[in-house]
């Protein structure tokens, strides 16, 4: 197969939330938004979303279906967790030249473009990444049982057993815990609510945490200088040094800035472009490794 | 309602995994053991299992139900989360006389009999307690989503996400670390397990966590030393002073032993009783409040 370095492409950025399809290059493309797609927690209803999203994108630049899927094709999905899991997307999908990978290296690629650099995602869930002379290294993300430290249900499950702590005493109260030990009707209704709250229900108390913490509540700023400390730790195992960019993107990643060390802080810049631009831009490069 | 105080009395010490319910005295009793009572879990089976119980007994006396449910009856059960939950339990059973509390009084009281001091409580979930002069205190036991700090949950999930936090070399792999990512086909595997696996399941590899711990796996060592740390910080902050004896109860109680400062590890005494035995000492006690 064959492309010259201008062809346009195909780039698709799905996650938890929107999937997004484009078409084109990166400075000029067309687009269609789509609803969630994740392919561990729903595999089929990922596929469909990207299927419907193609003849969507198709009717929109009335081209034929058989045109779109003979482009070179990349795809950034959440849930892609391995080889197995990338090839079997590949093998539900109609594409002939298609690359899967897990959705950070589009966003990686779209909040820095070529240039090296770091980011920091924290949404509902998290993760770390660094690029370096293009090569592309990631970490965290394993989810909200085990890990996405720093992410909204991090944060929002954290200030619950924060508030618990201060019932048995082992810390202080604030104003923060107990207006949310009032919002539960107590502990036994924070312990009701966690045993029985969707992962974004627990996510959707993050930004109390951080407009306590914005007016000094000791309880939510140890939180946030928590949550900070994990984001600087992750990024230095990574290989996050003096000097190289930090992009912090997510709805959360931006309330860490004041909490973060000086070092860090000094290299916060605001992510260049979003992760669907960084699909077409790895798209783009996939093209070209089939001409060379 | 009046008792001699060394009436018989009803008894019901109920749990997740286990009921007992007995008739009689601390010292002389019968006992009937059924399934799980958790009344926040499954409220209407918990009923069953007590009502079950109660009939079982009986007929195991050769006794009328009717003058068994006229005994002073101490409840102790998993699931009462408050004064509503007590309520509404009392009024889904026949007894005429009865107080209702959570499961932790009954496993205080058999554990120390009437003295003073203090129990660590670390099965699949945990609680801590103290009992000083007849009164009892507790903290923790908010369950595995916010709390059960040191619990066979607690373990087990630290041990997962550690050897993550190995994987993202955030932290030193070792023989332990290894061997999880081998027995979970990788990091992949540990994610995907974590996000489906009900409790008792993650709770189940809190005892491969102890036996590296006792080989010195370093990893498994400081999850070990992180239980201890939490187990210490929730029962100084409950009271436990030095010279007061503790109790390590439920499966992995004792496992920390070695792990406590030296001032715990020197008091650490053997539960005299078990938790019926503590239930039907409160059930007395309650009878002997009915004379005065």
């Amino acid at each position: 197969m064959k492309n010259a370095p201008d062809a346009n492409v195909l780039a698709i950025d799905g996650g938890g939330t929107h999937c997004r399809i484009a078409y084109g290059s990166c400075e000029n493309h067309s687009l269609v938004d789509m609803g969630a797609a994740n392919v561990s927690s729903d595999f089929e209803g990922a596929v469909n979303t990207i299927l419907g999203g193609v003849e969507a994108l198709c009717a929109k630049l009335q081209m034929p279906v058989a045109d779109l899927i003979a482009c070179p094709c990349y795809i950034g999905v959440a849930g892609v967790t391995g080889p197995q899991m990338a090839a079997r997307l590949r093998k539900a999908l109609p594409f002939s030249h298609v690359q899967v990978t897990d959705d950070r290296p589009p966003a990686l690629r779209g909040a820095l473009g070529a240039k090296d650099g770091a980011i920091a995602h924290c949404g509902t869930g998290s993760f770390w990444g660094v690029q370096l002379g293009g090569a592309q290294k990631f970490a965290g993300g394993w989810g909200y049982v085990l890990g996405d430290e720093a992410s909204g249900h991090w944060l929002g499950r954290a200030a619950l057993s924060a508030t618990l702590e201060t019932v048995d005493e082992r810390r202080c109260a604030t104003d923060f815990s107990q207006s949310l030990l009032a919002q539960y009707d107590g502990a036994a209704g924070i312990v009701r609510f966690a045993t029985h709250a969707r992962p974004e229900e627990i996510a959707a108390l993050a930004p109390l945490v951080c407009s306590a913490a914005a007016q000094d509540d000791p309880l939510a700023l140890a939180l946030m200088q928590a949550g900070a400390q994990e984001i600087t730790q992750s990024l230095t195992a990574l290989g996050w040094h003096e000097g190289l960019d930090l992009c912090l993107t997510g709805g959360l990643g931006g309330e860490y800035h004041p909490y973060l060390p000086p070092a860090l802080q000094a290299r916060i810049t605001a992510p260049a472009a979003a992760p669907i631009i960084g699909a077409l831009a790895l798209a783009s490069d996939f093209a070209r490794e089939g001409v060379a």
